[in-house]
């Protein structure tokens, strides 16, 4: 397919919070809302429950050159402004070619961690519902038919969670960020009965468990002294951790229908990872006791799990093995590994012996099917292609430039500083 | 090709070791040395520096029932006596069709970290030495031909180990076995230079690093109430950990002829792995500072790794792209991953459409090339062949029993133990 042709939505992006997005926040609790304070030196922080969050943007680095990926924006003006503004996301979005995008949160962690984290969990609550208002009313709200929503999940409370969830199925919502691994963060683990009450609203309201890499608050960590990209190579790779453990917990046995979506896990490892639960069921299920019934573990994972990939020529080589229906196309704009604006020219690019079929359920049926998203109700078919939206961007400015004011951190471990080029401010 | 017709040599199988190995210790140690002592229950434990090793035969079940997967044996009587002795090792050789074996060792940990941890370390050597010593003479030297020697490293200081592989490379032997990850057992990592001796002597006496998976004393821990399957699930997978923090270290760079097996750690992933370290250094090289000249690190991964696999249908389908001179068959006798005595049959039935060319390399020229290893020195080709072995073999009794002596530990986590059925003692 011509990249012209490709309809592509994306399950995967991330959005930098404006500082203006409590606005609306119930009166009551509108000075403990979070807010952003601009530094003396410059810096943008987010300050919430007594708290500096520095990572405005963390590794928002689209539109800039590679040189600069490893350095974080620590202010509003150092980003392009489509990460947070969404009238310029759009913007972006129609440049890319890109029609739908859901996009994770940023300051407050991909599982709200930051707002289980107060003591007062009633204005834990009311910031919650203040950001996933905004989320649905605001920033997708704005751009009909152009997001997926997304809601932050109640961490601290499996029933005020479940409740959520109701409640935003209610505004139109089929998706829920949450973590990797709810032990690692100080909570029962999959294997508890803890979260019964949010699986059953989950499936009740055919809501996905979005899970995003990184969400376990545990990196890939091998040795202090090791360079930065073991970190980066390894990061991806971890969410099968994930996989593994919610393979074989209890959910795809008590909640058959919970669809649960592995956000920027990438697909080339889930035909050797399906291969590997299919033999350690075989070989081991007699004596720990794993029952799947008439299904084979990979059969299990097929039902439950999406998975989806940025560019990734093995995961499409293999997509029978993986599952046609199981893969959907990511953007992950605005982060390093993102292909925008030329994301339309890799993925046909990998796509080149993919029928028209394969690729359209991999570029935006499967994303359409599993998160209930119609985009075709609010914009027809024909000016949803990359090359319609495009035309429609015509003159909107994609060059790539530094944002760099100078008062970047560099994201680094291992690196030695002198082989960073700063560039002048554009 | 038919089963009967292929050559199998296996780069990762375990030795248990026996009693009497130390019997030829220097006199001043005698009384130092590891020794087995039986304990009133009729356990058989390794006693050492000290501590009591329970853990004799990690996982040695071959010729047991599945059911039994999850018991580990106690004493040298619930193991099939091919663990330990090595005449008898050989006929389950010749049964199983297998013409040559790497054994890594049991009691001392992959990379002999129990030795280690000694305070006398004049001892801790001889302790060491002698193992090696009785390794490659007693254990490898009683069947010439059939195993490829392994020598343990001197953890605890880089010249010494690095006088030790010049030693055992003397005695033939070109196959040093290493942990995962040096700084988490307390060493310094693959990113300082400490280990430059080692490296160096590695190279000059052309030895290859051989890195078993779970050699880091880290598992692939998500939760206590985890059930074991996640467990079994990840370990072979955590070994790109490993793979990633060499890659990246300074070892490629630094010593391009240092030859790396990554053992037991399965080959289905590689793909998916060598297109992201590629795309990692296209994107981020420019900041990280990483620079391997003409080279990809897909190109650099080629030159320095040995991947292999027990059973691996989607390695075997994208050899190509994972390097054909790059893959190498494994049996893992005796633990519970191995399909001994049947691997002829499971290595033909994934390798259909396979060449006899590329096959054979897989099943047993990458293995000879890269541990300069020669059988056919010692039995013609011929009779090398599974078909030709087995023929040999000819009523050894590989009959699957329970060695269920019992005093069995059950290897849990998580696990029901009503789901475990415990079988009546042949």
């Amino acid at each position: 397919m011509r990249p012209d042709d490709l309809i592509m939505v994306s399950v995967d992006d991330h959005l930098v919070e404006p500082p203006d997005m409590f606005e609306n926040a119930p009166a009551k609790y509108r000075d403990q809302m979070p807010k952003v304070v601009r530094k003396d030196d410059g810096a943008d922080v987010w300050v919430f429950n007594g708290a500096e969050i520095p990572n405005i943007g963390l590794n928002a680095v689209a539109g800039r050159p590679k040189e600069e990926y490893g350095i974080e924006p620590t202010a509003f003006d150092e980003m392009r402004p489509g990460c947070w503004d969404v009238a310029e996301r759009v913007k972006d979005m129609d440049a890319g070619g890109v029609l739908g995008s859901m996009c994770f949160p940023s300051f407050p962690g991909f599982s709200a961690r930051l707002f289980a984290a107060a003591d007062d969990k009633d204005m834990a609550l009311a910031v919650l519902r203040s950001y996933n208002d905004w989320h649905v009313d605001e920033w997708c709200g704005s751009a009909p038919g152009r997001f997926i929503p997304m809601g932050l999940p109640v961490l601290w409370d499996a029933e005020l969670a479940a409740a959520e969830v109701r409640r935003l199925a209610e505004k139109g919502v089929h998706s829920l960020t949450f973590t990797e691994n709810p032990y690692t963060l100080g909570f029962p683990s999959f294997h508890s009965d803890h979260w019964d009450p949010l699986w059953t609203a989950l499936t009740d309201t055919e809501t996905v468990l979005s899970i995003h890499l990184g969400s376990s608050g545990q990196l890939a960590f091998t040795a202090p002294d090791a360079p930065m990209d073991v970190l980066i190579t390894l990061q991806p790779m971890n969410i099968c951790t994930a996989a593994a453990d919610l393979l074989w917990s209890r959910i795809p046995k008590q909640f058959p229908d919970l669809k649960i979506a592995l956000s920027e896990g990438g697909t080339g490892w889930i035909p050797y990872f399906l291969d590997r639960i299919d033999r350690t069921y075989d070989m081991h299920h007699l004596w720990t006791g794993q029952d799947f019934g008439d299904l084979m573990p990979s059969d299990v994972f097929r039902r439950h799990f999406l998975t989806c990939f940025i560019s990734d020529p093995v995961g499409v080589q293999m997509r029978d093995l993986i599952g046609i229906d199981n893969i959907s196309w990511e953007c992950d704009y605005p982060h390093s590994d993102s292909s925008w604006p030329f994301a339309p020219e890799e993925l046909a690019e990998v796509s080149v012996d993919v029928s028209d079929e394969d690729l359209d359920k991999i570029s935006y049926q499967n994303a359409m099917r599993w998160y209930s998203y119609d985009p075709f109700a609010h914009l027809p078919k024909e000016e949803a292609t990359v090359g319609a939206l495009r035309a429609k961007a015509a003159g909107h400015d994609v060059e790539i430039r530094s944002y760099d004011k100078g008062r970047f951190e560099i994201n680094r471990q291992g690196v030695d500083l002198g082989t960073i080029t700063r560039k002048a401010t554009a």
